[in-house]
């Protein structure tokens, strides 16, 4: 299990056909092959061994062809360098369209669905030289229902987190250096969490969903996963995502830190409050400027207004499923489609004004940090595949827009995983990616000095 | 030209097979099918030819297959009923995806684009039982760059405003009773104003915008032309869209209306000045309390805004095309994606939180009204394709996500249509629509009883 904890590079020779390349990074894969010193063709058959040998325990794909995989990594080869991920595997999450692959779902409904257009973060993946792995299996819709057949690589009997379960899991396993998924609620920083991987859900908008099976359009945000917070910055670079400032972030020392318990605290379980402890203790011995955040009251009522904006949307976005499927849905999804929750159009005109209130308020009152660290999840991966994990601590900052940034390299009961979260202002994606870089470095030398 | 201007049911017998029947609305045509006194093969024929014969001056369609119209006819004819719309044609612009016809965007990099699935809203179309008819005319990607080639049906030499040009022509030019368009600035309401008929936007995300060539994302808005305020409201109701109240107007006598000339009146021409003087007359005289709406110093920024908010998610929404064909794209986008406007991050940011604040503010104002009367547009249709006529009047609503309904009946120089804008607070699209419909009566009224 030990070997799933390390991000680094694999021992032994650097340059070995395609030995251990599915161990690389993507910025090191991307070099390499950019250096002629490791091929497309090498490393995608790296990465397919890596599944082929593994994908019986994990179950990371809906969709999954070698020869497709096997015939980009030839081109990428026979060609000239296309961009900055030139030959690199990217999993993409089922819930987002690719012209040579179907897009399930993971619903029983749409198991032989298959648009043929790729979602627009498909295209510039593909225009900056990625290889289109495979499809990640995913909870149905991104929502609820039917559960991905994924399991966390740190622990099989538990879950990887949801809904983004196959793209967290098969980054966490090697199988891939880089993954696409989707946040609604948590499913891109839950799983990013449980498995231990890098994860990144930036500022609603500033990537096109187009292409995305919609659940709630005010509030889906893209994201994704890899193994070390360069490769979730060249991702951003693929992505063009700019500050207004350019980033400039020497080290941890003299950073100014805001920890925000968020107003779910009461719901953190005991490794996430030792998490939060442990990040105050190395921040403060590393210099930065600690202070704890809290959020005013109106906060409060995020989370409910969060239920309110994803239920009334999802009332829209669902609407043509619901007259072909009815009742043939999952149960909690016709709840939804009937306004079980009895849910208003003032309540939702209210959610979305409370939440734009609080947008502005939270840009405010983190403007003067260099970044605010706040719970991931509430603790560590569950047991079974049935739960999960809540989103819990995710929605508020969701609904906020804000950047999102999983920090793994902390461990809880078991040896598992559990994250922590770096955000910041809206747009300001780099300058929180960029605080979360150096904060991940603290604990990786933490981790290399052998503590628990 | 005249017989454009009228909306009534055709002369002469009521059931007369085709003949004609391309001049009944929506509602009529659907009680006609449903009664089994006209059948889905003789409107689509009906409508077909008036098609085939205004074609080659009208222009407003990219894509029209008669085999494919009468074979869905065919089908409606041969099954039971499915819904509320079943056996009528509607039009659907050319960025919203149709499974059995191409979606070129009107672009000349798309002309082969054929996306293998509806739209949201054509599966809900189908589901009532719609035909989809054809594909219309619409301004490059609904933004800039390549105009339709679609006329104005009431003046050949002028423009019929856009970006839904064909969608509006079609339904002025009784060649479909009910078309769908969208609108990022005013892409709905104007062409509506300048063909004279019902158009109507609803608020932002009440209708699911997935399959829509994604624009700008908080802005982006579907929307419906009919011939009657009926034909709109069956189109409310096929897309589900509730007020929390019932709505019950008896009749304008009584009603509380805002007449609100907006931040940008000093942009009003004669004819729309004259519009609005002669809506605020007739309200008082059937007895109606008017009251003038000035909206506060801080709506004067939305224009702005809104400008900021288009074209900063534009260079998201549109990165995939600009690496594909990068200056090959006409252009003003080009300029967008290379942001001459030099737009930030913090403009965005302040553009966002300014329009969320000014939602919640019109709100508030427009709350104790019936309804809030203001311009469609600053005056009547141009003459020429290219200038498709301004957005100044139409994007402070789509900013602001409140329902808008054109309501024509009004004439002026040349004869030529104009439009008034009924809106509300947001998801209060029922109420709007209903004293939309009462006055759009009285205004019939009056042109019946010969005044101009």
């Amino acid at each position: 299990m030990s070997q799933l904890v390390s991000v680094g590079r694999p021992e032994g020779e650097e340059r070995g056909g395609s030995a251990g390349a599915e161990r690389l990074t993507a910025s090191e894969a991307a070099r390499l092959i950019r250096d002629r010193r490791l091929t497309a063709g090498e490393l995608a058959r790296a990465c397919i061994d890596r599944t082929l040998l593994r994908d019986e325990q994990i179950h990371a794909w809906t969709v999954f062809e070698t020869e497709m995989v096997l015939a980009q990594a030839s081109e990428r080869d026979a060609e000239p360098l296309r961009g900055p991920l030139h030959g690199v595997p990217v999993g993409i999450k089922d819930i987002l369209f690719t012209r040579d692959l179907p897009t399930t779902y993971n619903s029983p409904h749409f198991q032989s669905h298959h648009p043929n257009m790729d979602a627009a973060v498909v295209s510039l993946l593909r225009a900056a030289g990625a290889v289109v792995f495979g499809k990640n299996d995913t909870v149905e819709f991104a929502v609820n229902g039917r559960r991905a057949r994924t399991r966390n690589p740190h622990d099989l009997r538990r879950t990887p987190g949801g809904s983004s379960s196959g793209s967290a899991a098969a980054v966490a396993d090697f199988q891939v250096p880089l993954s696409i998924g989707t946040q609604t609620g948590g499913s891109v920083i839950r799983p990013a969490s449980y498995c231990g991987v890098w994860g990144m859900k930036p500022t609603w908008n500033a990537v096109s969903a187009e292409g995305m099976k919609v659940c709630a359009p005010s509030i889906d945000t893209l994201g994704w996963y890899g193994r070390s917070a360069q490769d979730i910055a060249l991702l951003c670079d693929v992505f063009r995502i700019v500050d207004d400032e350019p980033v400039a972030l020497p080290s941890i020392d003299g950073a100014r830190i805001a920890i925000c318990r968020s107003p779910v605290w009461h719901l953190a379980e005991q490794p996430t409050r030792d998490a939060l402890d442990l990040c105050a203790d190395l921040f403060h011995s590393h210099g930065a400027e600690v202070t704890f955040l809290d959020l005013p009251e109106s906060f409060d009522g995020l989370t409910a207004a969060h239920k309110v904006v994803m239920q009334s949307e999802m009332r829209s976005t669902f609407l043509p499923e619901f007259l072909a499927f009815g009742h043939a849905l999952y149960p909690e999804l016709v709840a939804t489609m009937r306004n079980d929750s009895g849910f208003s159009r003032a309540d939702l005109r209210a959610a979305y004004d409370l939440a734009a209130t609080c947008r502005a308020r939270f840009d405010e009152l983190a403007a003067s940090y260099t970044a605010v660290l706040t719970p991931s999840v509430a603790g560590i991966a569950p047991i079974g595949l049935e739960d999960t994990g809540a989103a819990t601590f995710n929605r508020i900052w969701t609904l906020l827009h804000t950047p999102c940034v999983n920090v793994p390299g902390l461990s809880g009961p078991d040896g598992m995983p559990i994250g922590v979260t770096m955000t910041g202002p809206r747009f300001c994606d780099r300058r929180v990616l960029e605080a979360a870089r150096l904060f991940g470095d603290l604990l990786d030398l933490r981790t290399r000095e052998g503590q628990p």
